[in-house]
């Protein structure tokens, strides 16, 4: 116990050192928030392209869209911008996102192909918008 | 005008594919309402990470905590399980962000350094947690 004397220049730095951790427990605290949200917005963004997939699968419809991927990214930049975050890391994010979602758009088809009579179903999916 | 006679095969397919767009735009909507979302939510997330770089730059503490990494990793797991995302999806984006996070912490240590007059500031910040 220092009960009684002034604390010395070490027990300043150790409160501030102790203000520090709890401040980063409280951060912490805020990122575990943020990546359940993501999580969840990336679980419900994938239910959505899983539909595109069996959609474009089953009508035959192109699986790249140059269009829309041009427009996504631009309206994505923007955004992040807007919220300034860097535009270059949102692009990169989106890409990232699509990759998934190309692996994921290629397993629809090629069942849609197992499951199918007719022989002109897409057999190798090009990279999927969205 | 088809008006009156009965739909040929032709027609049906037709109308069958402009539902199938019609529904296309109305995902791609969706898509991008989550997009805005997860990019707005990214946003907060770097905020939060770009205060844990500087606490952890101003107080030297250690960049990177494997115990902290390893409890993400698995409560981000078992998220996704919940949420029917792919878990092994979800530990690649957290590496993804992770490394966004590792340059963003790398920039506040090198400014941090600058700043300072003290010279024992970390100079080569090991890949950092959140």
């Amino acid at each position: 116990m220092s009960e009684g004397t002034a604390p010395a220049t070490g027990d300043a730095a150790s409160v501030a050192d102790e203000a520090a951790r709890e401040r980063l427990l409280h951060l912490r605290s805020s990122i575990d928030n943020l990546d359940a949200a993501l999580v969840h917005l990336l679980a419900e963004r994938f239910k959505c392209t899983q539909q595109v997939g069996e959609l474009k699968a089953r009508h035959s419809l192109p699986p790249a869209d140059p269009a829309r991927e041009a427009a996504q990214i631009a309206r994505l930049r923007r955004l992040a911008e807007e919220a300034r975050l860097d535009p270059a890391f949102a692009e990169k994010f989106l890409n990232f996102i699509i990759g998934e979602v190309v692996r994921h758009h290629r397993a629809i088809a090629d069942r849609t192909v197992a499951d199918s009579d007719t022989p002109d179903r897409p057999e190798e999916p090009q990279p999927a918008t969205d």
